[in-house]
């Protein structure tokens, strides 16, 4: 299934939203994260320019948006309706957090369902007869010492999972084209000339050189060097040489 | 390593933040994702009421906030910085998803490191000379027709993210013995005589010094040094000088 019909089954639920400028933030939210429904169950005041203003290029999910006298009627053709709470004692529904939640999500889209995720009033949430309407909740696990997300937010952490799901089952992007890794014989050779370097520029003073040329290896190695960086660190090894060698200082050799 | 511990070795950066309400909103996102710490550099108007109203509860954070001139300043006791970038084409750094970084970011607080989350300008993002000062870069995958994140909604992703990878840790595997990482200040004392010494071995022969330092940069960078390894290669340097003093080969100067 790709990725515009599936989304095309989501829609996010505002229900009673207080502040216009939340209506726009959410809708701002859902399409950076590749959703486009939206559905507003009686919203205090919209439209509104403020909702327009903080969409900012999203305007075309509030203009789309459909508007709604009640959650029952916003959902009636869903198979699957996930109410967000921010607390859970008191709901009588199975939980979970965002992350199951949007695998549960993509799962019923394949199963050639609907989905609605509601989100509730900034300051009191779902009412419990608009929570006997859905089929589960998700709850995000914030901070327990103040978990008060704005509503904006938490409609952004819903369709970030949603995206990261739905992203994770695409065949993988294209790579970013890098320079090829240097090859082992390409470090052997990185290697040898910066034991004649040191040996040349006298950095052991008599100590045994193993210890250093051990550390040195490990740290390049961890840099995964590709062709085009070995040959920018043999150009600054032979200049080092070509120092070494004007000042008579090869350490004797 | 206990949640808040953890929590107090990571602090968001947010870089010429023109929109005052947006420190707020930064600051709430930050908080009820259990993340506490908050630097700013050079902020067009802070301290603010309008960041005040946003911060909601989150109101201590904005108190606690520490504000530099600039992002060197800001990052200077780091470990590890994570420049976060709307579009990579241009950005000369590793970068991964917002998951990745979080695992990343777990790593480093265990290894005994500090850590950067380090937001851009809301227009213009991050530049060059800033994210040359960043070991690494986290991109959001947005909708590719709309990635216009607010700026708070960024900060939420990320914050969501590393309080996730915290929550699903397994109980305090003992960290692998590793020195502590490098320092932002160790780093840069490292590449100041980097410079020099590629200027007294002739290195850059009559060619701009900036295209071979950046690369280099980079792949040190890339190789997440620990102070050790620092002192070790301003070892191998400090000798490579003398030995150009020696041979009155300074270039030059």
């Amino acid at each position: 299934m790709d990725e515009p019909s599936t989304a095309a089954r989501i829609r996010a639920v505002l229900v009673g939203t207080q502040h216009p400028g939340n209506i726009g933030s959410a809708a701002r939210a859902l399409k950076t994260m590749g959703l486009g429904r939206l559905s507003l169950v009686a919203p205090e005041r919209f439209p509104h320019p403020e909702a327009l203003a903080l969409a900012a290029g999203a305007d075309d999910l509030l203009a789309a948006a459909t508007v709604h006298a009640t959650l029952a009627e916003a959902v009636a053709d869903c198979t699957l309706v996930l109410g967000c709470t921010a607390r859970s004692r008191r709901v009588p529904l199975p939980e979970q957090g965002p992350r199951d939640a949007a695998e549960a999500i993509l799962a019923e889209v394949d199963a050639g369902g609907e989905v609605a995720l509601v989100f509730g009033r900034e300051r009191t949430g779902l009412e419990n007869d608009e929570l006997q309407l859905c089929h589960g909740a998700v709850h995000i696990p914030a901070n327990p010492e103040y978990s008060s997300l704005n509503l904006a937010a938490a409609v952004q952490v819903l369709a970030w999972e949603v995206r990261m799901a739905l992203l994770s089952r695409q065949p993988a992007a294209a790579p970013e084209p890098r320079d090829p890794p240097a090859s082992h014989a390409q470090l052997e050779g990185l290697f040898a000339q910066l034991g004649d370097t040191l040996d040349a520029i006298d950095f052991h003073k008599g100590r045994a050189p193993e210890s250093a040329m051990r550390k040195l290896r490990r740290l390049f190695l961890r840099s995964r060097l590709d062709a085009r960086e070995v040959r920018l660190l043999r150009g600054v090894l032979a200049d080092a040489q070509r120092m070494a060698r004007l000042a008579g200082g090869d350490g004797g050799r």
